[in-house]
């Protein structure tokens, strides 16, 4: 017996030391402050549910969810809690969600969220994670999530406790919601959502719920609000605006403002675990998700398994050298990666059909919360890059829904279609899949989709403008933001004629290859900018270069000025340089865009450029010496570590390809820019069912401050500072001198 | 064949002749005014559901829902209809329910009901169908009812045509509603009703509902309307208090202020049925409901059931002589005590258990809206005689709610108990019945019941008061009501003290009988009528005997004053009369009550005291003369036609019993008071398993307009001016001869 257990112990002593655990260097609290929108919740990796603490309601707290446009349930300077939020979203700039809130207290029941919410201290957050102590009750709340399901563990003190799920409670005015107390263990309902950024709120939407406690309450009930009425009618009313206890009530209550308790009196210090099953199917997907995913699991073995899913995610990159904080920013950033898209089916398959929501059924997996303005640049293609099987089935998804609906997605969210932004970049995506050698999808169905949104003249919901688009080249400056959405159009045109070419569609290439470099005409010589033209050709006036820097209103440009987006022409550099007279004056040019502080690296049209010193010979010391001090200027291990919002994961991408030292320059093109990395060494795991080579490294040597002397591939000496995806996937070793 | 045709023909001529239709002499609209709290829409004999016209939202209206109490759906003299409710009330004095509105109209949707609503015109009421003409759609309404579901039919002109259905509006400031378009010919949902007059809003419950329409909607959708906010989340809401249209919309849709609308283009007039099925239980009982009582029957078929169903009940009593309008005033007093107590359970038997509303299935019949301190007087004694099974099933739910609550019920209504009105009536109901013969039931656990509410000090529901007027043997002054509820509970234990008796309980009837008078010690001698008295024993002062008049709050009587309350002591109207000083003194102050318009005709108190001469030997005349007085002056065959509030059928009762020259005078005991009829003849049928006679018999001859000089029971003289019930049913034949 011995002798068995010396092996064991040799054995786990084994497996801990080989067992890196990456979790150790996520810190989800970067990004909760300076408007990152990220939340610290506990989270399963692509996760329906997630359960944050939220923390955005009530004057106590700087910003404030109704006093101001606010789109994260948690900011880190905030103070007053008034739940955990079921449903999230993590990195976007729209309020939504946010609701499904339960939180702990103690004494008498208290129904409003303003009189119930607590300070807090002792915050902990992980991945899968997060703890909390609520001050005014001396409880402790621990929370950890399946995919589908939000798991809570409340630690209350002896005496009198409660559970409070508030569903008028939420991070938008949406309203509308039922609830029915199933037993005093179970709880079931739902709740509206929808109405992202105040747009389409009639394709506002409901979440379905199933809670378990795992001990019966001892007294329940429910709660519901009226409005508050004026005149005769509201003297009848001893409840006018006030909310009223419905006391043992089994039967479903709906309205606007309806919340439920239960109840305990504890002898002693007692724990309570909650879990929540999610739906946007029905109550009974929910219950399925709930049970599937969470049955005879307590809230540790639920917690271990999550961590273990998030460490095998993680792992898929190692990192060595760098400090402590380099690690933790990075992990950080491939954690929020793998935050959005996320899943939106069921346990059982079924997910809501575009806008008309009748329930559909998938075989893998239906991806949600494409917000692809932001993340066709970098993200889907650190995606392709790493988890070639997740970005297949992101394609999937996007071809579901131009099945679903007749378009491919621009900024779609849980079966609905929210237009945020401008462009037309879900092409752009599917041809930088394909041609990064994930092919095990539909490509003619892919290739049709782009092509009826770059075509379609009349009701065309992904092209504004397209009419002007195709007669005159550009959109015009009656259009809002003509300039940049002209230039988004390009973009994706080149993509189309990217897969024309390798779809042997000829004129097609032809035809779009030339549609894409149509922005040129809005190149002013003088200004060496782009700039907005009237409908009869003539330049916009007055124009302002700097108007649009910091989300301010301007003409031309969406969330931008000229300096922001005039080379935001990824895949015609070489052709702006010649407008512009050449790399000199174009290096030139570029670097004013960084010296007058007009790079915004908090958004996305510029957050190419510091690579653009790339195409420029010479002058690629430029993008090393940049990328490195945007890194440390706007990267950090701390609430406020990200630069603005992480859109939906597209801060946190660049992050990471730069610290690795190479970045998807061009979106749609198979290559990247190179730059010095981090890391000494980055090892990529490469997946067998897409890539040849078992693994991608990169190695850093030489001064490891310095700039690039040699980059060697596969110890042979590589020309240029680009890259193919095809010669990094097919098993090589990427090194990186520097002097 | 000509033999067999003539032989048909003669058949039905003589089947044509037979077949009396009694509905011919049904005028719905009959308590529509004059605060009657009828309504003219459709509804089947008991039937859970009525289709209403709904005309009391909006200023156009002289009686408007917001601006004034108003209990019922409908008031003749409005004039702007917003829809037609589909559960409603009738002759309450609370408003609850109505519910579940339809509405055609036509050209573009509009959802607010203050725009859409319209003039009406052509109004047709009969028993189980109502129509009018929407002015502004040029459209007529039909509407007829099965007992659970609604039936529409909608006929509009060319061009475009909409059908809402409005789940914001209703009677009441109760909200909350949920909805959901199945398929363009189908729609369910649920509205949450409740707070009847607006006590216990924490009982609020949910109504559910399955509407199906003859043809599928071209286009439809769904409205929501947010509450208005302030500040500045307002601003980010482009339909901040305003409606959003969800137009295609399929999935579930909750919130305060929704609704859903249909719309056809129709190239010619074109008619539309809906079915709306409704169910207290569920969504698919709501459908099984309409299905099982609707399906494959158009509205002419559905229409022709109901009416076979009215005139199957009206027929148990035929009247003979009398004018048309007699005939009518009779027929829909009669009409109008068969729609309330009116079932609750749907077609497979479920049905809400009290209060905690889970689902509960009944083999026979679970009655609803039982409103007691009215209907104990006379209705329910009207049912035993004509209607002994539905009575029967009446006690038997009673006994259910018992069963379900621990308590019998006082004014239940949808599994609610609303604990509106005073006194512990059901008691009395469940004596009178049992000593009528109606013994199906379960006596042993009814007198249990009874005699819990009349001894339960502590907690008692039913009987608040009860140590002092157990201890005292009245109420004390700071009791609201203390003298009219010391002589409910006087009434109730005397019915207890009858029971005791016939169920040989010896002590309890002692000392029950011995409670049942302790009103005697609230006598005052100098006023020669009941007072209140203090907790000391002293008399309240100042005491004005006037107070209390016409529903003005006053101090020891409810609804009433103490002329109106005095004589209500139905079972000891001897020892009234000691009191009074002898059968002189108590006729000339029961004379007085009428004399000086203290006489209330639209109140339940003092609706005996017309019958009360009868106790003094010569003074008969006196009720024969004051019960025609009261007939004439206060039933008319007008919307105006009831004295007041119909209290769910107490005042029709009173009517049905005056015309027929008998009235139930002391309830509980089986005995009534002779006065003179209307009808020249009257034929009751009697129930064979509860009677031996088959029909009972009166008869009037003599001088029409005079008063009785001979009473004949089966052709022998009958003394006296009372009659006993089992004389009655025996199959007899009561002939009154007027000199």
């Amino acid at each position: 017996m011995k002798k068995k257990i010396l092996t064991i112990y040799i054995l786990t002593l084994v497996l801990a030391v080989n067992a890196q655990d990456f979790t150790d260097y996520v810190n989800p609290f970067i990004g909760t402050s300076n408007f990152g929108a990220t939340n610290p919740g506990a989270i399963a990796p692509r996760g329906m549910v997630g359960v944050s603490p939220f923390n955005v309601a009530g004057k106590q707290n700087i910003l404030e969810k109704d006093s101001r446009w606010l789109s994260n349930p948690y900011v880190n300077e905030n103070t007053f809690l008034t739940g955990f939020s079921h449903v999230n979203l993590s990195g976007v700039g729209c309020p939504d969600l946010g609701v499904i809130l339960l939180m702990p207290t103690t004494g008498d029941v208290e129904t409003n969220h303003l009189n119930y919410g607590s300070n807090y201290t002792n915050e902990t957050a992980k991945a899968g994670y997060y703890s909390t102590v609520l001050e005014k009750y001396n409880t402790k709340v621990e929370v950890t999530a399946t995919p589908r399901s939000g798991v809570s563990r409340y630690s209350f003190p002896k005496g009198k406790s409660n559970i409070l799920l508030n569903l008028g409670l939420g991070l938008t005015n949406e309203e509308g919601a039922s609830i029915k107390i199933v037993s005093p263990t179970e709880i079931e309902g739902m709740r509206t959502v929808g109405s992202f950024c105040y747009y389409k709120p009639e394709e506002a939407y409901p979440v379905y719920f199933v809670a378990k406690f795992s001990k019966p309450a001892e007294s329940f009930g429910v709660w519901k609000t009226p409005r508050t009425y004026i005149g005769e009618e509201a003297k009848w009313m001893t409840y006018n605006g006030k909310t009223r206890l419905m006391e043992g009530y089994q039967k479903e209550v709906i309205g606007d403002s309806i919340g439920s308790y239960f109840t305990y009196n504890f002898d002693k210090p007692t724990q309570i675990e909650v879990k929540v099953g999610v739906s946007y199917i029905s109550i009974e997907n929910a219950r399925e998700n709930l049970e599937k995913e969470t049955h005879h699991l307590s809230f540790d073995e639920i917690y271990k398994q999550t961590v273990s899913s998030w460490n095998e995610n993680l792992s898929k990159i190692k990192v060595e050298g760098g400090t402590q904080d380099d690690k933790t920013i990075f992990y950080t950033a491939l954690y929020h990666t793998l935050i959005h898209p996320n899943i939106l089916n069921d346990y059982n398959g079924e997910y809501p059909k575009m806008a008309t929501r009748e329930t559909l059924k998938t075989e893998g997996t239906r991806f949600t919360v494409f917000s692809f303005w932001d993340t066709y640049r970098n993200l889907h293609a650190l995606m392709s890059l790493v988890y070639p099987k997740q970005q297949s089935d992101m394609v999937k998804s996007m071809l579901d829904i131009y099945d679903e609906s007749g378009w491919l997605p621009k900024w779609e969210l849980n079966a609905t279609e929210t237009t945020t932004m401008v462009g037309d970049p879900a092409g752009i995506i599917l041809t930088d899949t394909y041609l990064k050698g994930i092919k095990d999808f539909d490509v003619e169905k892919a290739y049709q989709a782009m092509v009826k949104s770059a075509d379609a003249i009349d009701n065309n919901p992904l092209r504004p403008g397209i009419k002007n688009y195709i007669d005159k080249g550009y959109l015009t400056s009656d259009q809002g933001g003509s300039v940049s959405t002209t230039q988004e159009y390009n973009i994706t045109d080149f993509s189309i004629a990217l897969l024309a070419k390798e779809l042997n569609k000829k004129e097609d290439y032809k035809r779009f290859i030339k549609r894409s470099i149509s922005y040129r005409a809005l190149f002013d010589d003088n200004l060496k900018l782009l700039r907005p033209r009237n409908d009869d050709g003539s330049w916009y006036e007055p124009f302002d270069p700097l108007a649009g820097a910091n989300f301010t209103k301007n003409i031309g440009f969406i969330e931008g000025n000229a300096w922001q987006y005039t080379f935001m022409v990824s895949h015609d550099i070489n052709g702006l340089m010649k407008l512009m007279g050449g790399p000199k004056p174009f290096s030139k040019q570029l670097q004013k865009v960084f010296d007058t502080k007009q790079f915004d690296m908090a958004n996305e049209p510029d957050i190419a450029y510091p690579y653009l010193f790339n195409y420029v010979k010479g002058e690629e010391w430029r993008t090393q010496k940049m990328v490195s001090k945007l890194i440390r200027q706007y990267f950090q291990n701390k609430p406020a570590g990200l630069p603005g919002n992480d859109d939906t994961g597209t801060m946190s991408a660049w992050l990471i390809y730069s610290m690795m030292g190479f970045y998807p320059v061009s979106p749609g093109e198979p290559i990247y820019a190179i730059t010095s990395p981090v890391f000494d060494k980055i090892t990529i795991a490469l997946h067998s069912e897409y890539y040849k080579g078992k693994e991608l490294i990169i190695e850093k040597t030489g001064n490891k401050g310095g700039v690039i002397e040699t980059i060697q591939l596969d110890n042979k000496i590589h020309k240029g500072y680009f890259i193919n995806h095809s010669d990094l996937v097919k098993g090589s070793k990427l090194k990186i001198n520097l002097k």
